[in-house]
């Protein structure tokens, strides 16, 4: 195969330009203000597509935002890569703690970064790292050494929990048909620590109303008397941990896999400095799961994290106000085996038996996915393996990450095919915080490494 | 003396139109936007005081917002009132649930007010009430036959805390000085049950601030491993209370006084249904510390509650973050003998003392105020008696205000002089809540009352 290193080098600058350009436009779609954008992002993205070689390439409409698809065929005895990526972002708030505007992308040297980063929305979190594959399409195509055949499914809702992606999927079995799916959308431990994440934690995503007195009051007149719902409120999501910190939901541990020692024993020999880590966050101490290092608590156990809180003032100033409602958003990170659905129903059932008759309460379900775990003697597994061996020039390291690709569980139902999770991104890339970047090196190193991805994964394939 | 029934009745619909231009004057101090107004109304309220016949009418200012002060003095032998009044106003948000716009005042009927009720942020918090004063004084004056000296000290700061009040007065106890302080800013118990406040809680308003991980944090990555400052604030406000609601401050109830059997029998004379308590308020229940009553609750003991709580992500959809930052706005009703200041000191010792290691914790008061009680055999207790018995045509009862008006024990303090608080609202009529009204019936009743406590007092000082 030529070399594909050769070709970043020579191109870097016109593949920097291309996705800042992806980056300015504000695809937030969590926030419908922000609509126009998003839309114009997926014909943005569709219009690359088309220029990386792709033959056929559709805006497919969803009753959400449309779901880009793109395919080059070239032979139907090779294999097909169905490659996902997600053009939308999450939001940019709080925008004043963002050194530079979100969606005007700067590049800037750090302390993990030290040939610079691009910061900006969306930088890591999926644009950057969706569009290497489009970069390294151009590369397999240009070059005429593309081995085998590949799919795009590029879609806008999964920073709003890929509500209508399912369908889709659902309604295209044969369209989508493939032998192995690949996305870019986790990280690795290091840029000289190459991993592959091979498990994801499933989610079930939350919101809870408590209503007290139907209408705002006076702290002094009523105050002691009635139900304040938001001391309501902090009490029920206070006892939703016990002091130990396992989440006290009856039956919500029922189904966790539980890890051997050994599996413990191999995962804690991944390089971490708890040391680094507190002092990289300014902590005095972490906070988790009694009878868990870090590394397990993100990873192989399940959470329970209120994401926002609000009721009441909020304003400057004071108000002696009694809130008539306080609210929450509150979700849960599930390991494999743990039901989305199950896990939103123990919650809700729960959730509702702990308020007291003082108070009415309304929980209403976002969205959730199951968690996954992809085999490691897998084909595409070993292909990922090889082709980062190749770039980096050792071999990566499994790793089970700690968030979700909902979507992830139901590719393997639907399409009954694996996904290989080949992420770039850095654990200190502040994916949905401020000052979100990727690394100029990670997003050239992608590109370099995703066709050879192809190459082995077509040779093992034979 | 000459009837001030008739004089209202002549008067009525221009007594009605002037309270209403106040009402359009959105005077609220907590929010600096609002500067102009705030002003404003302090310019417009001297104006009226020296159409109402005061002789010298001066805009004192402060640091803050300034004071407006007017006085009357036809001899030196004679008595002399001071009037204390605010024209500042709560901020009036959540707007959305206001009925008619908050400075857009609208007459319309309710349950309670037969004949209509002025709606507006301010009507009876205490735009509605201080005006009557105006216009009473307007009466004695044109009719010749105010039988003392009058002093008003009307301030601009009360919903922020009369921050500047407190030097005002220190500064000119001399021109201050009076006989009785006379306030209404406070309520009744029905406007066919007539009562005097006699009692009133302190206050001690604090602002907590949890800072968890230096930054926003992606909740997959993190969540589980690293100290959620929304879920640690929750289960540090939770642990405020005990099972029994009673608040768990080490000290916190050291000084309580603890009314005797005898006096309790007594409060409970007062009518009060709690059904029609509950239907009031849509609550299938009320809640509150164990061994009380709902009136004992709010207003013979103190109490704590939070007055708003925000912290992640609050906007629309859902956004998976560990947020850097959670705060909440927390309030502390007090009963006499707690002592404002002590009290912050606890709370700010014990809540800094129960944050885990994981966090750090910030608490910043906000201001404060003593409780107070007047003794009914006072002078100025027995005008006011008299005087709702005149106007009435029955006795007041006297009773205890769960609210604050912190300054009051300044005045005592300061002043050395006995404040009456002469209040003509009634619970329902949602000061500091949208949809805040006040009865006309009360109003201009107010207006009628008020001339016959400046007769009586003036007669039993002799």
């Amino acid at each position: 195969m030529q070399d594909s290193k050769l070709y970043v080098e020579e191109n870097k600058q016109r593949f920097l330009n291309e996705l800042i350009d992806l980056l300015k436009i504000p695809s937030v779609s969590a926030d419908s203000a922000f609509k126009d954008n998003v839309l114009l992002t997926a014909d943005e993205v569709a219009k690359r597509l088309k220029e990386a070689g792709c033959d056929t390439v559709e805006i497919c409409p969803t009753d959400g935002y449309p779901i880009v698809y793109a395919e080059k065929i070239i032979d139907k005895n090779l294999p097909t890569v169905l490659v996902y990526g997600h053009y939308d972002v999450q939001p940019a708030d709080p925008i004043e703690l963002w050194h530079s505007p979100p969606f005007e992308p700067v590049i800037k040297k750090t302390d993990f970064h030290p040939e610079g980063a691009i910061f900006a929305r969306g930088a890591c979190d999926d644009k950057g790292q969706m569009y290497m594959h489009v970069k390294a399409m151009e590369f397999m195509t240009s070059t005429n050494q593309l081995p085998c055949n590949v799919k795009f499914m590029i879609e806008g809702e999964e920073e709003v929990g890929s509500v209508n992606l399912g369908t889709y999927v659902k309604n295209n079995h044969e369209k989508l048909k493939n032998d192995v799916i690949l996305i870019s959308d986790t990280g690795m431990i290091a840029n000289d620590v190459p991993s592959i994440t091979t498990g994801l934690r499933g989610l079930s995503y939350v919101e809870v109303e408590v209503t007290g007195p139907n209408r705002d009051l006076h702290s002094g007149l009523y105050g002691g008397a009635v139900a304040n719902p938001i001391n309501i409120l902090t009490q029920m999501i206070a006892s939703l941990h016990d002091e130990d910190n396992h989440i006290t939901i009856p039956g919500f541990y029922d189904n966790v896999e539980e890890l051997s020692l050994e599996e413990r024993a191999e995962m804690a020999k991944a390089p971490f400095s708890l040391d680094a880590y507190k002092k990289a966050l300014d902590m005095e101490d972490v906070h988790g799961e009694k009878g868990y290092t870090t590394n397990e608590r993100n990873s192989i156990r399940p959470t329970l994290d209120v994401n926002g809180i609000w009721g009441g003032y909020i304003g400057e100033g004071a108000k002696t106000v009694i809130a008539s409602k306080a609210y929450a958003k509150i979700s849960m990170r599930l390991v494999p085996n743990q039901d989305w659905e199950n896990i939103t129903e123990l919650f809700k059932t729960h959730f509702e038996s702990i308020a007291p008759k003082s108070v009415k309460v309304k929980v209403t379900p976002h969205h959730g996915g199951q968690g996954y775990v992809t085999p490691i003697d897998s084909l595409g597994y070993q292909a990922a393996s090889k082709a980062y061996e190749t770039t980096f020039g050792k071999k990566p390291i499994p790793q089970r990450s700690g968030g979700s690709i909902p979507i992830v569980s139901l590719f393997e139902q639907e399409l009954k095919s694996k996904t290989i999770l080949m992420g770039f991104g850095l654990d200190s890339d502040a994916i949905h915080s401020p000052n979100e970047h990727f690394g100029v090196w990670n997003y050239l190193k992608g590109i370099e490494t995703i066709p050879y991805f192809y190459k082995y994964f077509t040779e093992l394939f034979k």
